[in-house]
């Protein structure tokens, strides 16, 4: 199939390509680089320099600059499109007026754009939207996968999942998921949205070293616990860490793309599904890290540190990802030999210490 | 108390800044005229000319320009925010991708500088945004206000009204209101999201001659309507015409704007209220019209045409508007002598007939 990936330069979107290609597929990718902007912006980067070939190949687009956009669109004619070309961070997006302006717009509009550009040059392409568990906040009731059956008054009704999200990161992909919905009713489109989970992993079979972020603004709480343990620095749990987030390895991303690209939206269809494998409270993550520290010789402590975010520091949380389940997802759950792999790969590189702190505090505008 | 009403130039923001003034507000109005942008871009003009004094007094300010934004927020210090400034029109948002952008854009982005700007220069100011009954979309469920008590898999929630609009207009409201929702808890803004239906009416007691579109870009299905009564035009009705929508006279919005600003939502709270008075299928408000102008000697038909947009032809539509009503809300409902009156004073005017048919399909990208 041709598969257009955009976002290519980020963490998810080269091994996404790398892994597509290798299963015969004719994979066109694109980004606009920004990416590495915003952590020159931020004085950081990530823990090994990319590897030069990661941007071989990748042409240059911007999804706001609809003319290059639809001359991307026109030229390739996609069957699948799947798209990761977001600003990807909650901290940035808290940062300030003009990064909170920069987030919706690039997103949002960038998502619109696309819109467009798939109703006039390929109109039945399937548009595989990247999304995060974030969107849905932590309500007291079960995640269902995009739609819940509620009883209201007496009459039923399937009403879309209500979103509650934490950050106006994860607010642009709620409102990128909404337009979406629209645009698959209004204008036939066929859209999966996949809302993931934190993503893990410093490899894949194609790829051997991907970008690894540990800093306050890019990174991962799991990546910054690994690099901790990896330099004898306690482990900064924000809060109690009794909040509790889903994860997943990237080789679980790489299959759950596929299954979703095997399995498409019908025209008109706006399919939901949850993508993740675990969920883990972030202390129990920490302890996790701890008991992996001690296969690999190293003794990593514990330290609670203030949470930059507001969060709601203890929740109900029960998501399902049956839908990628029952299409036959075999999930690689992590272990503690996974994060003692991690740990030595990350112990062999310099870092700098100065970019794990929290920067970014939600209360501040 | 110290008003800031922004979008003054507006159907809606010129009476609401009459309405407090006379009622001994210190109102301060503010604009960018962008509608009259738009109107030019579409060929249309409201039915009779702007009166000259209703931009007296207004001060230019476009949200989109956080600076003059924030000088105005920061000069004034107002106590109450009524923000009308938006791109109000569902087909000129559908009539491609610039106008889509344009609007979310406008809408959204302008609506996250506000925030910004009153966390920053007035974090005490109580915020009143004006949101559409659209929004909701004509969900199988009786419609509430902004929040929804659900049981699912033996747990109880309450949870965001799920949002269904219809539009990327309506989808910019959406995408404020989460944006507002989240700046409510995360800053502790106090924010009122006003959720309002269709506003008829051609005068105020402090305003002659209110702006009056019945153009297919920003004219109103009753306006529409009331052009066509008064100039012998059989009545466009859009498919069968049996899509139920909520109503309010202008009056009814005034004292509803007033009766939130009397009793604001507290520090860190999203206050959702419905604001209209009552719901009429479009074929039953056609009728209405009909019967009207026979009281003003007008043999009044009526021509079914095909619907340019999408929507449920027939639906369940049950929304309530409870809490104005315990508020006081005196509703001053749609007679046949109000509508009489409308079609007369619209009848000493000239028209332009060839602005009235629908320009803009929703199928087309």
């Amino acid at each position: 199939m041709r598969v257009l990936v955009l976002g290519a330069d980020g963490y998810l979107g080269f091994p996404t390509f790398a892994y597509l290609q290798e299963k015969g597929h004719h994979v066109e990718i694109v980004d606009n680089f920004s990416k590495r902007q915003w952590e020159a912006e931020f004085s950081v980067t990530p823990l090994w320099p990319r590897n030069a070939t990661d941007s071989r190949g990748i042409m240059y687009c911007d999804l706001l600059n609809s003319r290059r956009l639809y001359q991307v669109l026109e030229e390739f004619d996609p069957e699948v499109i799947i798209h990761y070309a977001e600003q990807p961070s909650a901290p940035m997006s808290m940062s300030g007026r003009e990064a909170a302006v920069l987030t919706q717009t690039n997103n949002v509009i960038g998502t619109l754009n696309l819109i467009f550009g798939i109703v006039k040059h390929c109109p039945k392409a399937h548009l595989i939207k990247l999304g995060t568990m974030g969107e849905y906040g932590t309500p007291g009731i079960d995640i269902e996968e995009g739609w819940l059956h509620v009883t209201h008054r007496d009459r039923a009704e399937v009403i879309p999942f209500p979103k509650q999200p934490g950050s106006f990161y994860h607010l642009s992909k709620v409102h990128d998921s909404h337009n979406l919905l629209f645009a698959a009713h209004n204008f036939g489109l066929r859209v999966t949205d996949l809302n993931q989970g934190i993503v893990y992993g410093v490899r894949t079979k194609e790829v051997d070293a991907l970008t690894f972020h540990y800093d306050d603004i890019f990174g991962t709480v799991l990546n910054r616990f690994i690099l901790q343990a990896a330099n004898d620095l306690p482990l900064t749990v924000y809060g109690e860490g009794k909040h509790i987030r889903t994860f997943l390895n990237i080789v679980d991303t790489l299959q759950c793309v596929e299954l979703a690209l095997k399995n498409p939206a019908k025209p008109g269809e706006f399919l939901v599904r949850n993508q993740f494998t675990e969920k883990f409270s972030i202390i129990d993550l920490a302890h996790a890290v701890v008991d992996a520290g001690k296969i690999v010789g190293k003794s990593v402590t514990i330290n609670k540190i203030p949470n930059p975010r507001k969060e709601a520091p203890e929740h109900y949380y029960n998501p399902t990802n049956q839908s990628f389940l029952d299409l036959g997802l075999e999930p690689q759950c992590l272990t503690d030999n996974t994060i003692a792999e991690m740990i030595v790969k990350v112990s062999q590189e310099p870092y700098d210490v100065s970019i794990i702190k929290p920067r970014v505090r939600w209360s501040d505008a």
